[in-house]
């Protein structure tokens, strides 16, 4: 089994610093949050700079060339319902590290993602789901199944489609936990690779106990299977119990140091 | 699904202070043990006083006296190969938070413990194994079968014997890990409770490790339903770690206050 990818999250417009610094183009706020999570173990950078509606294309160009130019072409993850921003991105996106990453498509609007990402020789992130949360994992699937067919069918690989559950918050809808842990599991058995935006689960959640939430959530979530997540890589807890799920996977060898990589 | 059971460890003669308190008949280092475990969240706790082939009937009788009344008559478990030490500790042994465990019987010359958790209306811890390590889950299955039936034909519920398929040191058994993983699920597709000594994994690890990969191992363990385990309940990151899985596992409600009962 390959590596699980952590997707750090915390280049995120939601954030006021980082709104600030993609609106006036200030490097130091988003180099900041690059490096600590590519320091802490992130392989992906999201980059989430909302709508964007008026200046999404030259907002993304600018910080993808900012940071793959400062750390040394970290692969990125285009995080935004504008998609000629994506398409802007991807025109200054370099390669060397992986392909970028379209987050995200689903099964209803934003479908025409996955043709973005086989246009573009990209990774897209596949919601599954049409208009609101699945009721239930039939549901689910028949969303991954379509989603796959279509990326299939416009030539892309199925490793290049990660098929996302939608992590649900446990405050409001704990009794469906063990259902999308097992939608992770039918899609880890059909072959495909998942992902998800973990700290959903934790989400309302007092600071302290948040960690500890999606920790465990995560180490059930790779023993079903899951191949990567939307995650704070800055959290010493979740990458901690990443590294160490991954050892029971025996996805490389343990060693005493194992925590320090 | 019931709430996860743990078996505090620690009351265990491969302690100086416990084979100390044990031989000379010491309450204070036994029952701090015993308080420090079951204020941490241990359900039942493990006695260990090794083969004491010599005065193993008074030790345990002495010890589950002592322990029990001390302790609102904590629930135990026997744990010698002196098989008189057991049924004298049953015989002073009050059931009122739970019937007695007996640890352990497996496949080869201990499937007589077996019996006499039959014979004494106990929980039975059954190792899936006969002479060393089982080779593969083929061979846990067989001894679980025959021990199973055993159980079975003697007027066991089946829900009193509690599987263990034996967990593996990592350290030179990284790869045997998913394997006693799946061997869990196994069992817990087939309704039967499951149990074993956690630690094993994380044996020989650096001691800040040890929690580490402990409390990632009883998170994918309960994703494939371990319903026990004997571990140390007073690893704060390992009881987080289950009272967590037992959240998700939607075994309880959750309360911002969960980590704290």
């Amino acid at each position: 089994m390959a590596r699980f990818i952590t997707i750090g999250e915390r280049i995120h417009c939601i954030s006021p610093s980082i709104r600030d610094a993609m609106e006036n183009r200030k490097p130091e706020p988003i180099l900041k949050r690059a490096k600590e999570q590519l320091d802490a173990g992130a392989t992906y950078l999201d980059v989430n700079i909302g709508p964007a509606e008026s200046s999404g294309e030259e907002i993304m160009k600018w910080a993808v060339t900012l940071i793959q130019g400062a750390c040394d072409n970290a692969p990125l993850c285009f995080d935004t319902s504008n998609r000629k921003a994506i398409e802007a991105g991807i025109s200054v996106y370099n390669r060397a590290k992986g392909k970028p990453v379209i987050n995200s498509a689903d099964a209803g609007d934003r479908i025409s993602n996955i043709d973005l990402a086989a246009a573009n020789d990209a990774i897209v992130l596949a919601l599954c789901s049409k208009s609101g949360i699945s009721a239930d994992n039939d549901e689910r699937m028949a969303h991954c199944q379509e989603m796959l067919e279509r990326a299939l069918s416009l030539g892309m690989e199925a490793e290049d489609v990660w098929f996302d559950p939608l992590f649900l918050v446990i405050k409001g809808m704990q009794d469906k936990q063990l259902e999308v842990l097992e939608f992770v599991r039918q899609c880890s058995e059909m072959g495909l690779k998942t992902t998800g935006g973990l700290s959903n689960v934790s989400n309302g959640m007092p600071k302290d106990i948040r960690p500890v939430i999606d920790s465990a959530m995560v180490a059930m979530a790779m023993m079903n299977g899951l191949s990567s997540a939307i995650c704070n890589p800055c959290d010493l807890r979740l990458m901690q119990t990443i590294k160490s799920c991954d050892v029971i996977r025996n996805n490389y060898l343990y060693a005493d140091s194992y925590l320090e990589f």
